[in-house]
């Protein structure tokens, strides 16, 4: 008998040589139906794979990462199983799962294949996975496997078995497709239920573009048919929200051959929402006690050599500028600058925590294939902050500043968040990670300890910490439900020893204080271009460039409509009035496609009455209001930065 | 007989071969006792040379920039003749007048000069100087002239009469005094009634470090011993106001080595400043029709090819990052960012004026002996905006920048200004300047009638414009009466062409627009650096890093003290509690040190009837006062950016 280990910290007995799956019967038929896969000892396995040893044991489904990925590896399998049926003769290199479904790299030859090729894979991928084929792994020694290929005549997988070790080779079949797989699979095809293919791509061999072009297909499929229609449906509500497209319609920002790659010029309108999330975070920082300072975008060399930086670093930063004899670098990050002004003067524990906020703009080298519009850039307007605290202050500032992050949710109608904690790997200390197991060990508890109490969902990672300590990322999802790494949050016990940062303490010693890293807006950049896609554009009034249109029927009323104007005006209102001479319909629309939140028709009786018409963008006519009522509303609206309408989450 | 026009257009005759000081005499006695030089045909005489032919004639007298400078030259050949008396043998190379006073570069031999020296060399000067001795123009042949000094062993004055020709050649003699010279020089040394020798420096023979080191004697002398101790005075306030003194002491910007030098840090201190301002330019420039856009700190080469900075320019800027292939520069100047803001969507007639404002970040690469402080520096935080517009819209665009100028002078308590009207020279254009004749006549008449108009202080330089237009100046001085350039105004009618703007007319023809480039508030580090020495660093409330330091007088009193705080915080006022265990004494004291404009006593009777015991900054007890009265008149007085009390001015 073997004894298992569940997650709850159960453990059960079974006969040796049990399965995962075997396992999953004897707790539920229902959880049996699910399981995908399984996680032994660390490791991902086959729900038909023996078990011969104790183990803790871990059912993954659908709802778990290593679930997700397992389902659409086998995904590849069985398209490479359809694409073998209509291909005859293709050769198969690599199919991993992807971030979201998979993809599989063919050789076919002199063949093109087409839009409605994948059409016709899907459908027979259908017709595959409703066989219900297991999934039949086999080990095999190298030797067997190499003849195996040589007769096949297929040169790419006698190049991956090349790098492989006899004694952990194995192929997988389902139907009549056999691939030379380390695994793991799902149990059958079943599993597969619905399926997308989303494109076709050339990709040379090996990433290389002296090497042979393969056919891309990427896809993506289901459990359920629901989920696939959920994903496809945002898929194509994320096409219409795409923040490059936005962000030129919006007149939000724009890029220029002869200023460069990844270095956006921000236009007027998106000014205004970099002066808003400023006055923001100004807002909140000086609340909770932030100072404000401004430091130079450039430093010597040697700043980054003590910084460490350089040249571990360097790959990512702009090269250097020689002046006077001297390196000079734009700063990839502000710490280093922050670290000098805690410095300048000296501190006692009074001082403490010392926090210093600056909207610092870094420039970071990315290879211009990675650039991406405001997503991956060159030029980044970062939220930073540094903390500067002594340990037993620690707890608390890094309270406080995930109370920050949580607020700010709130504030963007975020509701979807989760922290991914990275640790430390002990067998790594003074190679990876600083070596100082007892900070670790005591800044990690720390850490755990505040996500905990905070209740805040999330995850743990082994061995992604920081060189300098214990991080957390931040990874927020869109509206339509999409992902992205907004900022992170991190604990540095070392740059104050590299920086020789002190502090006089209570007992009139020094001590080195530990600083905490964090930027819950994240840049500019990125932030706003995942507002683009949140908000589809449609800013709520706070940080909307135009917050009214007003929109006078005929001329008769402009005086009116001026009136109105600097009513709004004096309420520091954005405001404007379309005076063209074209009909209100028109008028109404071209507001509607500027994604003006408030729009105020004005005809005869609200000019009689001092009063507007209100249409809120997308949503229609709002009724008719008292003109000072209207703007004291509006006004409040916009100091608390609401949606336009309480009741209504602003992300529809 | 020869006619003379005068600058009232008045023309009078006189005999030929009469000089300046016979036209002097011939208006007035008086006038002729003041003339110290006189400008004929544009070019700067010696009151005694005869006039020989019809000529345009300006008397000079110290109250012009030309006189005082013939002053001053003459008082360095005064100077001379004392060094001469003192240290027989010493040789001299050069003696010009500077912006304030003079110098001599001077050979001494082995001898070293003291402090004692200058003291003993004033005092001999003063005796020269009641001599009343003529200062005598003597025309000599260039064969002559060099025989005199090889005679003589001066290997100095042999180096200058080398690089002069034939013809030109002068010599100067007052009392027992004789130099090469080429003049002017006042009548006699009479008129320097006040003499003080500032200072005594070592500098390279031609500024070379490979040549022998002279020894340089600064001086300055005035016509009255009451303007000379008013300048003493004025130095002696000015260094006890030095910015960089004051900078450090009141924690408003830090350098570091590491960072680089010309490169401050604010501190958080200077950021409060810095924001202010910010806030003051956003306000100020939003009410007046500006947008704001943010651009990044770097671009390609092309861009600075096509402004024309490349490679004319290079030397003032930062050297390149290699990118890529590409080679990238950090913005010296924010135009031609702003150009391609205004360039990125069409435009059309409607849509001008356009002005767009940033505090844009520029990097300008100075020698690091000319760094000094805030006010010559590597980085530089702009003011900056650029307004695109037609014709007919600039001159009151321009007059609006004018007054937006004046405006900000009232605000800071400038009294005395003037603006430098920089003009082309026509014999230069397609040279110096952009071919466009006519636009130089409108442009250049346009800028004068403005300023006309506007009753601003100006005077006018010939041959001084920019390449693309004519400019501004602005000249401010401090409240002790010290001179800065704080900013430029430009017209623009090149870069419009070189980066092909264009707008639709309202004949639906194309145009290009007319761009006018302002900086009223200068740099941050400049205008702050004069601010510190005009305020002394007593910033009134709306600028003062704190506004308030409560002090209560025991522990017995924090609630209270906090209650204030509250109170003040609510109204968005800087505020502190000194809660030491201090005597009041002191604690009012170091809060006087730290410049705070209001400091609040608390003891039992203010707590009981809430309210607060007043203090001034520098002006002492304010009287007690009710908390609400306090708050509400100190928030108003922010908010309107006064002085701590408006009968009196802030600048004491």
């Amino acid at each position: 008998m073997i004894k298992v280990t569940l997650p709850d910290g159960s453990v059960r007995e079974y006969a040796k040589g049990s399965t995962a799956m075997d396992v999953a019967k004897s707790i539920s038929e229902g959880l049996a139906r699910k399981v995908l896969a399984a996680n032994i000892n660390g490791e991902v396995w086959d729900t038909s794979r023996p078990i011969n040893d104790d183990a803790t044991l871990k059912l993954l489904t659908w709802d778990d990462t290593d679930g997700k990925s397992t389902f659409w590896h086998s995904s590849a399998h069985l398209m490479a199983e359809a694409v073998q049926d209509k291909f005859p003769g293709a050769k198969f290199w690599v199919g991993p799962a992807i971030d979201k479904g998979f993809y599989y790299d063919i050789d076919l030859g002199d063949t093109k294949m087409s839009e409605e090729d994948l059409v016709h894979l899907e459908k027979k991928m259908g017709e595959l996975s409703r066989q219900n084929n297991l999934f039949v792994r086999k080990a095999m020694p190298k030797a067997e496997a190499i003849q195996y290929f040589e007769e096949k005549g297929d040169e790419y997988k006698l190049d991956l078995l090349s790098n492989l070790t006899d004694g952990e080779i194995s192929f997988y079949t389902q139907g009549s497709f056999t691939d030379l797989c380390r695994g793991p699979h799902i149990p059958h095809t079943g599993f597969i239920k619905a399926i997308k293919l989303t494109s076709i791509a050339g990709a040379y061999w090996k990433g290389n573009e002296k090497n042979k072009q393969l056919t891309r297909i990427y896809g993506v499929t289901f459990p359920n048919q629901k989920e696939l229609d959920e994903y496809v449906l945002m898929l194509e509500e994320a096409k219409k929200r795409d923040h490059r497209k936005l962000g030129k319609e919006l007149s939000i920002f724009t890029m220029d051959d002869d200023v460069g790659q990844g270095l956006p010029l921000w236009m007027p309108n998106g000014t205004i929402i970099i002066e808003e999330l400023e006055k923001l975070a100004k807002e909140t920082e000086s609340a909770a006690g932030y100072k404000r300072v401004v430091t130079p975008h450039i430093a010597k060399e040697s700043m980054y050599l003590t910084s460490g930086h350089l040249p571990y670093y360097a790959d990512s930063m702009f090269p250097p500028m020689e002046l006077d004899g001297t390196k000079y670098y734009l700063k990839a990050m502000n710490c280093p600058h922050h670290h000098k002004i805690f410095d300048a003067e000296p501190k006692t524990y009074k001082d403490l925590p010392y926090r210093i906020a600056e909207y610092g703009t870094c420039y970071r080298y990315e290879q211009s294939g990675e650039l991406f519009g405001l997503m991956r850039v060159r030029c980044l307007h970062m939220n930073d902050a540094h903390i500067y605290c002594s340990k037993e202050q620690f707890a608390s500032e890094f309270r406080a500043v995930n109370d920050m992050y949580i607020k700010y949710f709130k504030i963007f109608g975020v509701d979807k968040y989760v922290m991914r904690l990275s640790l430390h790997d002990p067998a790594k200390l003074g190679l990876k990670y600083v070596n100082e197991p007892e900070l670790w060990q005591e800044t990690e508890t720390m850490v755990r300890q505040v996500l905990i109490e905070s209740n805040i969902p999330y995850i743990e990672v082994q061995d992604e910490a920081a060189f300098y300590g214990p991080k957390i990322d931040v990874q927020i999802w869109s509206a339509i439900g999409r992902e992205f790494t907004l900022a992170t949050n991190q604990v540095d016990f070392n740059s104050g020893n590299t920086f020789k940062l002190s502090y006089i303490t209570q007992n009139n010693s020094t001590d080195v204080p530990l600083i905490i890293h964090r930027a819950p807006l994240g840049t500019h950049e990125r932030f706003i271009g995942f507002l683009l896609e949140h908000y589809a554009g449609k800013f709520p009034a706070w940080l909307a460039p135009l917050q009214v249109k007003i929109l006078p029927i005929s001329d008769k009323f402009m005086d009116y409509a001026n009136t109105i104007l600097q009513t709004l005006k004096n309420a520091d209102i954005r405001v404007e009035i379309d005076d063209r001479h074209e009909k209100i319909g028109k008028k109404i629309r071209d507001a509607e496609m500027a994604k003006v939140p408030y729009m105020l028709v004005i005809g005869e009786k609200e000019m009689n009455e001092r009063q507007v018409a209100v249409r809120l963008q997308g949503r229609g006519d709002a009724g008719v209001k008292d003109l000072d009522k209207f703007t004291r509303e509006l006004a409040a609206e916009i100091k608390e930065r609401r949606g336009p309408n309480e009741d209504e989450p602003a992300k529809n």
